[in-house]
């Protein structure tokens, strides 16, 4: 994770500014795979020097031909590595043994391809650490910098000709989604300033190729196209370095449904997170992430107009097709993006400027006709008004055929400081073209206009960066009173607790009134209820006297291993509902905090809020918002309200541990969180932590 | 809901064929309205007589004007009127008394606009029923028909140049939507048989005149674009004729949202109807609906592949870029629609055929290359493999460099049996314009591919058709009692149910063991609770008395308006879970059957399941399966099993009230009908029907 020193700055300019390359492997033939990156640095006119290695000929396409690295008349910046798979570890260390800092690997037949596989990755990992060159791939598809002619690519898909320069730096897992991106931003007047094939990323990924370029100030933006989470610490620490320079992120990651996230894993040997911790992560990190393909290309202007930390996102809509606009208000309405009307005060300024001000949610000039004025004053209108933080404008058939009336006072108003969107209803590429080159954010469907603004509304400043933290490895589970004693250190209420010793049951009295729940208490019994180890109800004495020689017997039978000579005893507690707060040092996420349905309905219907921890008590009221089986404690229909208040404290305070490396958890399990009446508070009745 | 007979035919005919038009109010001035339907026409070529109606002038846009429709040499075939809102009802008028068959009127302000506008709407009714005259609109943007030239339109957004002929008819709501899918059809390679703004419908409405052109031999499908439902009788009689034609029907319907379908109600003064009801109605109907708007323009090929009839839905898919595919698998996942890997038989043929054969979820040929024998050997192998019902092909960046590699083979595969469909990665327009032409159903976007798809596989063959039913108007409330008596004649179970005046709970015994719950009986006091009308868990003759005259105090205290001498005792009943169970005539949608999750979890989120009633005891399974709170009673989680046979039997009952017109219930909801433990059936314990 190092970001803007000197190594970062080599790595982008070989990376993405080579004065030299070297193609080793290239071939003579275009038709061939080995041929093509020479034919294409030459067509795009890449002004560095190229310098072919293929030791059996002397001249390749026009260019003279070098045997080997060693003959090179200096030490090329990056070395695209086109031979097959077998070859690969020697020309990765004669790259390394020259002194070259980038080296590109095409072949694929590393760690997806079983043990060989994975042990050819290995030796590339070690020559990487050992000689501290660069390696992006292997099955990397190159390198693209359309500002300098960089064509550094073996494959067709990626060789369009006349990619357009542009804003934003692409980072792709897959290799021909760069060649459909480049494609799709063709066609809709969206160009680039960079892409890069990460491949396997077994030395350079996604985060790391991402923070180096972070100082390019051509660089305004970044697209990531991810097949999963993987290298997730880079990946953080570059949205928070992406973050604090300005520069937009925004991705489209594979894997909303199980049977695509199971595809991104068998592909790449990553292991599926669950997706909505990915969700978590994007919105957290402040990335914005669309679902929708075509948002991918189209979401950057807007992101880029609507800062992060500005928090109330209310939504204007003007329109020349009721249809249309309904559709995109459809469309925002389905991803939680509620459109406003406008205020009585703007309705009025627009009655007195003579014009049309419809009721309802969206001023429709339908009727009025769609004229230039209108148009125009409209918006100028609209973008002085209090109650609007962005405004939409929904063009109909004349941006096609008369872009004069609705689209050109769009782009006049482009500069205005309140941002402004718009929406094409017909097929109108030049309308489109023309607003996204005057950088009005606008959008070609109803789908992608509601996804690129809801994902960029949905994204949270990044909190509080957290510690250092242990990661799941080796661990030990604490028992539920050593549990508890964490809780307490990190003020997280749970029941009075008496542990006694099987034997001194009898003898020492109990802190508290019958009933009881007596459990098991033992490092070595996580689930109490599958052994028998959980006696509830237990009303006198005798009762527990009772209880104790069940839980002794049901120890015996059913974990005769376990070492366990105490039961933990507390007062028998009903809430008005319970939950499930969890804790995680998620392998790529990082320290996770988890809000969840209690009981069955956890497993019935994916009820659930997580975001990254820390969380503070007002992000931990916005959790609580979002779990469906919370909203009877809200008071509906007259229930008794629960202390959602205190819920919010103790999920936050449970997040805290992201804060403290000294206690080592790496995962903190409260199941169930009793919730009392309000101003009564929570209290935990059962806990699973485990440390490092 | 005149179908088939000479009446539509001519209508039909009046419509898209007509032999004559008269443009009333025509100007010759191209940059007025008045004056685009003349030049329009006489751009497209349209062969038919054009009479401008004008006394002002001689000619108009070198055609010979006519001072009224009197005065013409004939009775013009379709009359399209210009004027303004306040000169269209004598201008209708005219229409009728000469003997015109279909009459278009594009003004507006009519029940959009106040009581005047009401006024004049029910005008233009009255003129219809009285006179015969057919009316298209108000607010009609015309009617267009491109096989023979037809642009009868005076909106630019309707008049594209050069609309391509095709195979489906369009009707709109919306007017400017026409002009978008024209001009998105266009760039997309997709033809119009015909499109109609059918404005706010007065007279003609969406599914009647759809039913009109379904003898139309040109016409293959249809799209429609529906702000709102409206007119659904009719739309359910057109939906059941295409059906029968085989002609599948392509729904995009606004108001998934809260938000767009208060906006498609305010625009039209349409009631809202809630989306889910919407959306039973189209797959029970048999009508693909859509979500995304580009797939309104692609389903089609696919609708028509797909019969209705053909039940297993399992989708293969091959892929030249691993990414690619991922995307469409995804996209189709959070649709419920689950691809399927190749089964052990299929690989072993591929790989007999020297063919690549990748484990996992889809058929991968990355790292095979692209190659036309690769993907021809491929296809014929998935397409003779009866583990598919349906083959998708996902193409990267050849589809847009080099379309005979892997677009040529799936050409080439368009005529086999199996239906075989397309999405391209790159922006490729020309190969998805080849794919169109030679009938491949084709996807620019993976969330087209993935709405198309899951929206072909979610349609139902329209089940039997319900008998002609009172709808809700004015009603009268059944007391529990009688409901029960309703319950019994149409066989759902319920409770045992003594009904006592209350001065005789005391001398007549009751037929069954306390616990009893007594409750009011009474059809005044529908909603028992609210006014203390219930009291549980009653253990003896004694508390039978008490809880007697608590009820009689409440009804004196909170309902004294209230006719209620009668009290309904039942025993007290538990059971594993509860549900409420609908059946409603639905002014739009016709008779509904609903299954909803019971108690509080209703409110909260919303789980319940809607068909069109009547339906068979197998549907009404498929529904349970569709209720999260339902599954719990799985068995999950070692949970005991509840009877859902008997729930699936009970909501197949309810139903048939569908059929039973004679009982003329346009209402009954059993709340809460409890699922006893598997074996054991379920019981009513309340009853709400409204008769008619």
């Amino acid at each position: 994770m190092t970001l803007h020193n000197d190594n970062t700055t080599a790595l982008a300019q070989a990376l993405l500014h080579p004065a030299s390359v070297a193609l080793y492997g290239a071939s003579d033939d275009v038709s061939k795979m080995g041929g093509r990156p020479v034919q294409f640095l030459k067509r795009s006119g890449f002004a560095g020097r190229i310098y072919p290695i293929n030791p059996k000929r002397a001249e390749i396409q026009g260019l003279r031909a070098w045997p080997s690295l060693q003959s090179l008349p200096e030490v090329p910046d990056q070395v695209f590595v086109l031979t097959p798979t077998d070859t690969v570890i020697p020309a990765v260390r004669e790259c390394a043994a020259v002194g070259v800092k980038v080296v590109t690997v095409l072949a694929s037949g590393f760690s997806e391809s079983g043990t060989e596989g994975v042990q050819r990755e290995e030796e590339l990992r070690q020559i990487a650490r050992e000689t501290g060159i660069r390696i992006l791939g292997p099955s990397s598809l190159g390198v693209v910098n359309p500002r300098t002619g960089l064509v550094l690519t073996a494959n067709a898909a990626f060789a369009e000709p006349d990619i357009p320069p542009g804003k934003v730096f692409v980072a792709s897992h897959s290799g021909s989604m760069i060649g459909a991106l480049v494609s799709r931003g063709k066609a809709r007047g969206v160009g680039f300033a960079g892409l890069v094939s990460v491949g396997s990323e077994v030395d350079l990924n996604v985060g790391e190729i991402c923070s180096a370029t972070l100082d390019d100030p051509a660089i305004e933006g970044y697209l990531l196209f991810l097949e999963s989470m993987r290298h997730g610490p880079e990946l953080r620490a570059f949205a928070r370095a992406a973050h604090r320079a300005g520069k937009p992120v925004i991705a489209y990651k594979l894997g909303r449904s199980a049977a695509a996230a199971e595809m991104a894993t068998t592909h790449t040997g990553a292991i599926a997170g669950e997706d909505d911790i990915a969700d978590a992560f994007f919105k957290d990190l402040g990335i914005a992430r669309v679902g929708v393909l075509d948002a991918l290309l189209e979401t950057f202007p807007l992101a880029k107009r609507i800062p992060l930390e500005s928090a109330p996102k209310r939504v204007g809509v003007v329109t020349t097709t009721g249809g249309g606009a309904a559709m995109a208000v459809d469309q925002l309405g389905i991803r939680g993006v509620v459109v406003e009307p406008a205020s009585a005060a703007t309705l009025h300024r627009l009655q007195q400027a003579g014009l049309p001000c419809t009721p309802g949610r969206v001023l429709d000039m339908t009727l009025a006709g769609t004229k230039y004025e209108t148009m125009k004053g409209t918006l100028d209108i609209l973008l002085t008004a209090p109650e609007f933080d962005l405004v939409l404008a929904v063009v109909g058939s004349s941006a096609r055929f008369q872009p004069q009336l609705a689209v050109k006072p769009i782009v006049e108003c482009a500069g205005q400081p309140k941002p402004l969107a718009a929406m094409l209803v017909p097929d109108a590429p030049e309308a489109l073209a023309a607003l996204t080159a005057a950088g009005v954010p606008c959008f070609r469907t109803p789908e992608a206009c509601g996804d690129a603004i809801a994902a960029v509304l949905a994204r949270r400043q990044p909190g509080q960066e957290p510690a250092p933290l242990p990661r799941q490895a080796d661990t030990t589970t604490l028992n539920e009173a050593q549990a508890y004693g964490i809780l307490d250190q990190i003020g997280v209420p749970h029941a009075s607790a008496a542990v006694r010793r099987f034997d001194a049951v009898a003898t020492q009295p109990l802190p508290f009134a019958f009933p009881v729940v007596a459990k098991v208490c033992s490092a070595d019994i996580p689930h109490k209820t599958e052994v028998g180890g959980v006696v509830l109800n237990i009303r006198n004495e005798q009762e527990l006297a009772n209880a104790i020689a069940t839980l002794r017997k049901n120890l015996a039978d059913k974990a005769p291993q376990a070492s366990c000579e105490e039961v933990l005893v507390q007062p028998m507690q009903k809430g008005l509902g319970e939950v499930l707060v969890g804790y995680r040092v998620d392998p790529e996420a990082g320290p996770i905090v988890m809000l969840a349905a209690g009981g069955i309905w956890a497993e019935v219907a994916k009820d659930r809020s997580i975001r990254l921890a820390p969380v503070t008590v007002e992000a931990a009221q916005e959790m609580i918002t979002e779990v469906n089986a919370l909203k009877p404690l809200t008071g509906l229909r007259g229930k008794a309200k629960g202390d959602l208040d205190a819920l919010a404290r103790a999920v936050s305070a449970l997040s805290q541990l992201a804060l403290k490396p000294e206690l080592r958890i790496v995962e903190a399990e409260v199941n169930p969180l009793l919730i009392l009446p309000e101003g009564q508070g929570v209290t935990a009745v059962d806990a699973l932590i485990f440390q490092a």
